[in-house]
């Protein structure tokens, strides 16, 4: 892929509790593709755009909001995001690597909380037309242990008992276990660093040699359709 | 009613362009209740909340939006509305006047934008629970005439064009022709404020006196259930 002019966008994100140890895998993937000539975009949700801090604010560290409202406004930083930072780079034919994605949603606010898994994913997918990650790397690890690894001071969600952690871990599993598009790699978080990046890449070669395949017969000069997943039931 | 312990809540909404007088009948409808010696709730939307303030200036001032993000904006801003001050005082047997409600959310990010009235109305009633007025006053008028009857400095989305503000109208009339619940009370509004407020008087005491007549029967010294829609279809 690295030589060809127009590579397809690729869409991967990062789901799990905690202290999974997201963020340095994130980055060690970033690294991987940088290196391999790819123009590579972190993110992370909520709030990396200007209007997503300001709701990342209002649901974190505000006043306590009904959980519908909530699931608002993380609809809301999802929709602004997607259409703003991920599509735009998918577009150009970048890598964009998000730090949790709609995934999130469904297991906090639809599993530990007042709201239905169903109708949280229902309005994610209205929020964001469908658009799904091609692989989905589930870092699973005992919420105890989580806890452990982070030193930092907790927001709100974070701060919340161990019952509603271990649902959301519960919630994670579940989806990865019954979602029908293969996007999911479940992975123990407790491997070492190193452990955990092979698999990661081993599971990307696999997706980009497909996509590869897919696109060769395709004009060169053209961008390529991203490697993303879209689904097709889309309503409010 | 003004005797009863106990009386029935009371749900009504303004809806129209800017400069149909809806602020001049909202506040005369406040005192006529007043009079009758029911508690008033006057409020607004969007953003007659702590958190609704910062919605709408993030929606109206901020950064061009695109129409999902300000869908889920303005459904978290009243959903938070109806949780925090409308549900509240309705079950504690106030009269609560809102200008503006869900149908303005379906009128102008509906009609004039690119989602369909449909589906930001699903939106709505997911965000509320299905909770609707028991009376919606319609102020109609021509943009051109609302427009000029204004003095103040315009918002965003005061200051779209004339087509989108007719089909702003357009939409507001339809659906007031068409919704099934009976509760549109659509009204000329170049009558004078007078002519508007016996109009809408008169309709108010019909509800009363049906809701009251509905009630006669119940314990006087329990709660009445509240005078509003309650909509039974609701999902994201």
């Amino acid at each position: 892929m690295t030589d060809s002019p127009a590579p397809a966008g690729v869409f991967i994100s990062f789901e799990g509790g905690d202290g999974a140890g997201k963020s340095t895998q994130v980055r060690r993937l970033a690294d991987w593709f940088a290196a391999r000539g790819r123009e590579v975009v972190v993110t992370f949700e909520p709030g990396d755009t200007a209007l997503g801090a300001q709701l990342r604010t209002l649901v974190q560290h505000g006043e306590d909001l009904d959980p519908r409202t909530e699931a608002l406004l993380f609809a809301a930083d999802r929709a602004h995001h997607v259409t703003t930072v991920i599509r735009p780079a998918l577009a150009r034919g970048a890598v964009v690597i998000t730090d949790r994605y709609l995934d999130s949603s469904v297991a906090y606010q639809g599993s530990g909380r007042a709201l239905g898994a169903e109708e949280v994913e229902r309005l994610s997918l209205w929020a964001t037309q469908g658009l799904l990650p091609a692989l989905t790397v589930l870092l699973d690890l005992d919420p105890v242990i989580g806890a452990q690894r982070i030193t930092r001071s907790l927001d709100r969600i974070e701060r919340a008992g161990d019952e509603f952690h271990r649902a959301v871990r519960d919630a994670f599993l579940a989806r990865a276990g019954v979602d029908e598009t293969e996007r999911w790699l479940v992975l123990d978080a407790t491997r070492t660093p190193d452990e955990l990046h092979g698999a990661i890449t081993a599971r990307v070669e696999q997706i980009l040699a497909v996509a590869s395949a897919a696109g060769s017969g395709a004009d060169d000069d053209a961008p390529r359709d991203a490697v993303v997943v879209e689904h097709t039931e889309v309503r409010p």
